[in-house]
């Protein structure tokens, strides 16, 4: 019906192709026997590999385990261990298992069940020997289905099919530069053929994927590396990572390997630069606080923002943002600050100070750097764009 | 490769089915003759309409109309009227014509052109008599591919098809109460094929769609009214909004309403929560800020938390969260203030402290409640379930 995007096929293509095994198809259904029975057959007929996401649930409409068995012809048998493992999981939750649920718990005869560490619903591994095709069935909600496909599911299609050569990438990602001023500069490597360099879309940042098919994962990396030194050197002051890296692990990293500490004061993002820093494990080690000062009392009783800055040069200031950093640096009692304050829209814009402009500013304690950032997009991208750029120019400051 | 998220299929299964035809498949396939030829041949033998969207640009990876017309045995011919559009829009731009924007005024032979007047490529309707089944090929850009789908499918399919009614939908949301619980107790519903209720999953909530087939609009909704209600006096304590509100858009519109205020004191969420209620343009009107008080010396100094209680209790503690609460309240001089403390994980977790372990507290200047939650699953499935629960909590006192 269109109400819920489909960002499995999206996450199950990027992991697959991350480690070699080309897509051809993807499929998506409703939860109605026949037509799941038909899809699955044409499948069947044209990969050797078959990935089913949802459907695993504790509910009437829940089909997809119960498709496939019937499709293999083949039972479905209770396992006692994963009942048990869910009888657990509610207890543990002090709850009695739902009848409902006991049906999560069954096991299409001949394969096995993954374990799901996040959910209630196991996966699936069943191998079809009749044509020749390896059925997994995984969770639909994401934060069970990503886990499982990483966990579970490319480790076993790495011993399944150990030969089929490797597609290695190399994700490079850059901060305070857009897509076509790097494209622009890069256009010999971005056009050669192995390794491919793909521009790959994030909100705040940009990433290239470098992609080197080779034999072998060593020969894949011979073939990366003068790519990847090139870029570098095009883009030193914008490369700030690679791979899983992120604006706030490097950050992270390096105030931890200094001992050195971070505080926040936040207007116009909310929340949401603190949120992204906390989102990291281990973030506790540098980040000692923020502050959302969303009412202009709050600038002046946490952060000792002046009201005569505020009258004067209003919230959306230079003036402010760096009283604002300063004022949780010392309020905190922390190395360095990051302030954001700014105009996030849709509404609120003016002539002089239109939605989507944001200042920011940095305070170590000796100076204070302040940028003035203008955006365009909507709320969310200002909020996002914002916050990264001045990650980014943290980071530029003390790498 | 999954680098781009499959967005048109769900803009056209909701414009279509907004309009009462129904969508029984997706069928994503990449720039491959052989591929797309296939996918068409399985497409014409369950459906009567085939839209296929993308692959009307000038490249030569630009392969819709080509597959199309190679399916159908049919020639494209040259269209003079959509060749002069054509030119005319490079005119337009002071631009001549680049050669390879020709292939875009061809035209299926017993086929016609649909107006594209947001790009250059044109869409195509051409009807296969052989297998009674109506194509459409749309534009890949959204901007193309929308309006074209709004001002040409949809009017057509009317004519071809004037009786398919109208299939209208109601999304009821639910947080504090899980799935299994809520399908146990309203079977009488859930089994029910017109209209039809289906379990949606969302971090932190749980939202039941209600679905009803009629032949107009206003019969619909006397299908789904009851329904609605039934579900509406089954759960009255957990349905705490409909459609397009959110847990902060309806807490929002109550403060709002009652022109009161809040603020927010977060531990584990570290941000997550101020950044959720900043989200929604005009939180302003009654968001007063927060304070991410990572650190125990910003729970002390900023909200007042007594040492000894941190020392005696922890920072993960009723007492703490509390005092939290309290302290939060005051200091941003707010009608209510939510706080949250716990163990986010994944490492940091003792045997009386787990990881999961959050306390959620809600001041009101007369009372304060205090909420131990116990999560199980990832950082950030802990983070967003704490932070929902406690709007929801929030919700329960206002509402």
């Amino acid at each position: 019906m269109g109400q819920i995007l489909n960002r499995h096929a999206m996450d199950v293509s990027l992991a697959l192709t991350r480690h070699g095994f080309p897509i051809y198809h993807h499929t998506a259904v409703g939860d109605n026997e026949g037509r799941i029975l038909d899809v699955l057959s044409i499948a069947v007929k044209r990969s050797n590999v078959v990935i089913v996401t949802g459907g695993l649930g504790p509910t009437d409409d829940d089909l997809t385990k119960e498709c496939v068995a019937k499709f293999l012809d083949r039972r479905l048998i209770m396992d006692e261990v994963a009942l048990q493992t869910l009888n657990e999981y509610f207890a543990h939750r002090g709850r009695e298992m739902p009848e409902a649920n006991r049906k999560q718990a069954l096991c299409i005869e001949g394969g096995q069940l993954l374990p799901n560490p996040n959910g209630t619903a196991p996966g699936q591994y069943v191998y079809d020997d009749v044509r020749a095709v390896h059925f997994f069935l995984l969770p639909g909600p994401p934060l069970e289905m990503n886990p499982m496909l990483e966990n579970e599911v490319l480790p076993k299609l790495g011993i399944l099919f150990p030969h089929s050569g490797v597609l290695i990438s190399r994700v490079i990602h850059l901060c305070g530069i857009g897509e076509s001023d790097v494209d622009a500069k890069i256009k010999d490597v971005t056009t050669s053929s192995n390794p491919t360099v793909a521009p790959l879309a994030k909100e705040g940042e940009m990433l290239l994927r470098i992609t080197a098919s080779a034999p072998d994962a060593q020969a894949a990396r011979v073939l990366l590396a003068p790519v990847e030194d090139r870029i570098r050197a095009e883009f030193a002051s914008y490369v700030y990572g690679v791979d899983d890296e992120s604006l706030v692990s490097v950050v992270g990293d390096i105030l931890t390997g200094k001992n050195q500490s971070l505080s926040v004061a936040e207007s116009c993002t909310g929340g949401l630069l603190s949120s992204m820093i906390t989102a990291v494990p281990g973030s506790s080690t540098y980040y000692k606080g923020g502050v959302v000062a969303y009412h202009n009392d709050a600038k002046e009783k946490f952060l000792g923002v002046k009201r005569e800055s505020l009258e004067e040069h209003g919230a959306v200031s230079q003036e402010v943002a760096i009283e604002m950093a300063e004022g949780a640096r010392e309020a905190f009692a922390a190395d360095y600050a990051i302030s954001l304050t700014g105009v996030a829209g849709p509404t609120g814009g003016t002539e002089l100070k239109p939605v989507g402009l944001v200042y920011g500013a940095i305070a170590d304690g000796s100076t204070t750097e302040c940028f003035r950032l203008q955006y365009h997009g909507s709320r969310e991208q200002i909020r996002i764009r914002a916050s990264k750029h001045m990650l980014w120019r943290l980071w530029s400051r003390i790498r």
